[in-house]
């Protein structure tokens, strides 16, 4: 859907399953733009993504965000199958996201601001799910923020292996 | 003024100086609970700190923040006088946050959403100055993703030197 023509290939694909909250999307939006990786939404989405709403909320980098809405989670896995690289961020796993060893064009999946992932996810999933180590009485991140801190120490791994990302 | 009796010390400061917007502000003590750091907010803040709004606003971590506003910056000086262990963040400056060396009691200092640092704090911290690399279209990234990303990767460092932490 986005994205200037002449754009080259996205260094990392970011998934929001259903998110809910506007201004966090906004912000996985800049993230986005920011570190080089395309965004995903998989539907339904809580809010409308109209140019008009994007305007108005002064999204100014928008044009430049690749991006994408999917109907449901079996319309991205046609579009994105390479589903060993994807990175299943939840609370109740047991492996740090620090842990892991990104690659170019890996794929960070995130759940909605109120439920997270689907536990059915959690199940087919089981070895892909990673967490963001926390103090227990912060429950959880903000959503924009625990996207910003995977796509970050995705990149900063990448990086350090190959200086030319 | 927060945090629960018998919390230890904490592991970072972020400043927020000035800051604008209500939820990234959440976002950020969201943030600073998760990681053990105190959050430091300098005054003049855009919108009102109350007991009340905080409640309404559904942040049912607060209670576990440590958290405290100050005046002005000399008053945050005074209190913190440390300086030599502050980070100044800011999309104007040369070197890298990645190429840090992050001790606990560490000072992670943020700008406001519009206007970023004061320029004159780019003079007096040259040295102190680092930035968050991003693609030039994305111009900055949210306030309480660049806390976040600056906040994690300062522990990353101190817990892979100590495992204390």
């Amino acid at each position: 859907m986005g994205g200037l023509p002449g754009m080259k290939e996205s260094l990392l694909n970011v998934v929001l399953f259903q998110p809910q909250i506007p201004h966090n999307t906004g912000a996985v939006g800049r993230t986005c733009v920011g570190v080089g990786a395309k965004l995903w939404i998989v539907r339904p989405c809580a809010f409308q993504f109209s140019d008009k709403n994007l305007k108005r909320a002064g999204l100014d980098y928008w044009p430049y965000l690749e991006w994408e809405m999917v109907d449901s989670w079996d319309d991205l896995l046609t579009k994105l199958p390479q589903t060993e690289r994807y990175f299943f961020y939840t609370k109740f796993a047991q492996n740090s996201y620090l842990d892991q060893k990104y690659q170019p064009g890996d794929t960070l999946v995130f759940g909605c601001e109120t439920t997270g992932l689907p536990d059915e996810f959690r199940v087919r999933y089981a070895d892909q799910c990673v967490r963001i180590p926390i103090c227990d009485e912060a429950r959880c991140l903000n959503l924009s923020v625990s996207v910003g801190v995977a796509a970050f120490e995705a990149i900063r791994q990448i990086r350090s292996a190959d200086s030319d990302f």
